[in-house]
């Protein structure tokens, strides 16, 4: 006799409106600050950088916002994505907890990231954007994208982090496919990437330069706008319709977690499956645990401070009030590309401030232990992205197992791990390495940094 | 306003049993024959290879044949697959036909190929087999049956062919992921890998060699039975969960197809789509039409001859009665890897012979093309195998214009491209071909062809 494993939502019942998280916060996030005057970032400021739909968005303090028609279709491909309770790892743990996972890794870019680009090329489009500009780390923002505006016929123009453009081509070839241009940062194409690339012709990049990069060739070109793929909160609130699904395939299961747990590199990920649920504790009463698991080699949430920082590394953007581990932090070359992100977004970072969210950093190969543990019981090779959203869950069933508590413990599984590969062949020859920064590295970094609004 | 696109079953209304074509057959197959005493084979015969159940099942003639619990708990992980109206696609078309797709890429391996490798493995592990063999084209089979001996926790090796294995390292390393050894073949570990190798040392190897290295080790190793990812009777029989989901779904839909298309390379996915719709036909006076779509370049349904052949390339396996190209023939090096194989499974060469299935054949830079329309217009980045499918149903769909006719179409994608995104690379750059074949090289080899049975 077989069980139930898997809960999903008709398209009839796929939610219809976006969460906005910035309605319910006790304490609102500080507002950006312009980068020359050091004073609160006005909506003209922001015209160079990105659509007037999008900024609205961004600047919204509406509790919920409707996904347009055309946006609800695109999603169609691929959502509702599949909640699945985990019964062979559970079995494996020897853990009373249960677990759940939803699998984003099912959308035709391999990862929860089309749920923010598909909006905003829709956006784009409308407003009459001909061309957008981005950046991607380990190339799952970048081919979300190229598909979103291979969809809404926008051009694309990607920034892909040199590290990973050299260790992940199918990344490139993907977003090719899908009609984008891609080249390496640092570039020679803009005047970020040429300063970076005199200090050293090698450096291997990052997002802070990558995003750089973008906005800079947004900002000069006409016609072009600036697409970003995480850490701002109209792609958070994108994102919602993860945790949105779930809490509706949780009724499904007759099941409510007590913890959740998602991956962070600027925020995308985390804030989409757990600000939901965060929802329920602010306005129902409930209890939900969210838990951000980053890498122990980029702590920004863990061992960052609180302050107001640029998004990008040379300093192009607005100053947003951020935990951060300084601009010009360089992250270590880990394999999860997607994390290797100096700081969090202002919503994220307001409420770890005020404790409504918890986050725990993770070394790489407990991470890749913990994703070859899933391959092995439950079939999927995850990003290496995900695999910190897992062995977080882990970790915490693991906890339950030696306390005897059934608690019920679910995770986003970001993306699959099929063009990271390469990335589980090193970990498979023993060739992985934990980073584990020494304080001075990241006092030092800190250090450098402005105290602007002090 | 949204409208609804896809059609999904809740796991409570999965099909609990695969069907089985041969009970509603006409004709019946003609029976495999012994490679040796050209009688027909018993079960005994296939004991060397098969394990007992599998044998069992190769056999039967029951109509309705249950899909084990544990097998059914693994199915959850991905199935059912969505059924999807490819509304972006009629509307660049401009045709008046209704087009489907089941999306059978969301799997964990990437494609259908796991319908039929798990219930492998778990037979395998239930008769107290330790390992598997197998061969793999593309590399879709042998991950799929990577993964599924990882969850049953049964050994495998793996001879993929050659060009495959250099064109497709990625597959590799998803196989060694999930715990399997993969081998170059034609390889030095077997006498038929060895014999090829003699003639010609840089032998780019097609299914028919790897099939016969399988086999062989399979038979000369202890506690070590061979695995088929298609063309025989029970590997189309566990596919037929696609049809069997799908005519389910069609119902949600409150649709029907005309004609169901699916890519052919041995039968697995064409047999999986369509036969639960000519079971309708057979059964309920319904008028399916179900269209084989095979390369060009490899046309054995369509230009091959109904004969008694080998199902490898050294003549180890049983004789099989087949619509073939030859044992021996060596098909072109199209990137549809899995579609390169000389036959056809005794079924589906049986359904064709009685006219109760059809073929079409289609070159390789059409199948591209069609691939990259349909990136473009549903979002998804078919495998090379799958734009087989996509190609026929386009044909059709501008035939439905040209005629005005609003006939409802339904393909089966059998597999995602990000592993294959080599080949789109290939056909960007314009270094695609047609192989046009001259009948003399199919008549050559079709002439070789011992005619054991007259």
């Amino acid at each position: 006799m077989s069980h139930t494993k898997k809960f999903m939502l008709p398209d009839s019942q796929m939610p219809t409106h976006w969460y906005n998280i910035v309605a319910d916060m006790p304490n609102k996030p500080l507002p950006p600050l312009h980068p020359g005057t050091k004073q609160p970032a006005r909506k003209e400021d922001f015209l160079p950088i990105f659509c007037p739909s999008i900024i609205d968005q961004e600047m919204s303090t509406e509790r919920w916002i409707e996904i347009p028609g055309e946006v609800q279709d695109a999603y169609k491909i691929w959502r509702c994505t599949p909640l699945v309770r985990a019964f062979e790892l559970e079995k494996a743990l020897g853990t009373p907890a249960k677990i759940y996972y939803k699998n984003e890794g099912v959308s035709p870019a391999g990862s929860h990231k089309p749920n923010s680009a598909i909006p905003q090329a829709y956006y784009n489009k409308k407003d009459g954007v001909q061309r957008l500009t981005t950046e991607t780390g380990a190339g799952q923002w970048g081919s979300a994208l190229a598909m979103a505006c291979k969809l809404f016929n926008i051009d694309l123009k990607v920034f892909m982090v040199k590290v990973s453009y050299h260790q992940k081509p199918y990344r490139k070839l993907m977003m090719n496919t899908w009609g984008a241009e891609v080249n390496a940062s640092p570039s020679l194409l803009t005047e970020s990437g040429r300063a970076i690339l005199a200090k050293d012709p090698d450096a291997p990049g990052n997002l802070g330069i990558a995003i750089s990069e973008a906005v800079e060739m947004a900002v000069k070109t006409p016609g072009t706008k600036y697409s970003l793929g995480s850490v701002l909160n109209h792609v958070l609130l994108h994102q919602t319709i993860i945790g949105l699904e779930a809490i509706e395939q949780f009724k499904l299961a007759g099941d409510f977690p007590d913890m959740v747990f998602g991956c962070f590199g600027g925020g995308s990920n985390f804030s989409g499956s757990a600000f939901p649920f965060v929802h329920l504790n602010l306005t129902e009463g409930k209890k939900v645990r969210a838990i951000a698991c980053e890498p122990a080699s980029c702590p920004k949430l863990t061992r960052g401070e609180f302050q107001y920082d640029f998004g990008d590394s040379q300093g192009l953007t607005p100053l947003l009030p951020m935990y951060t581990l300084g601009h010009d932090f360089q992250p270590a070359s880990i394999h999860a590309g997607g994390l290797r992100y100096h700081g969090a977004g202002s919503v994220v970072s307001q409420l770890l401030k005020d404790n409504l969210i918890e986050a725990m950093s993770i070394p790489q190969i407990e991470t890749f232990e913990a994703g070859m543990l899933f391959a092995a019981t439950e079939g999927i090779i995850p990003a290496p992205e995900s695999t910190h959203a897992i062995a977080g869950t882990i970790r915490e069933a693991m906890k339950c197992k030696e306390e005897g508590k059934e608690k019920t413990l679910f995770f986003n599984l970001s993306g699959q791990g099929m063009i990271d590969l390469y990335a589980y062949e090193q970990y498979m020859e023993g060739n992985l390495v934990n980073y584990n920064l020494p304080d001075s590295v990241i006092r030092e970094s800190l250090d450098k940094l402005e105290k602007i609004i002090r």
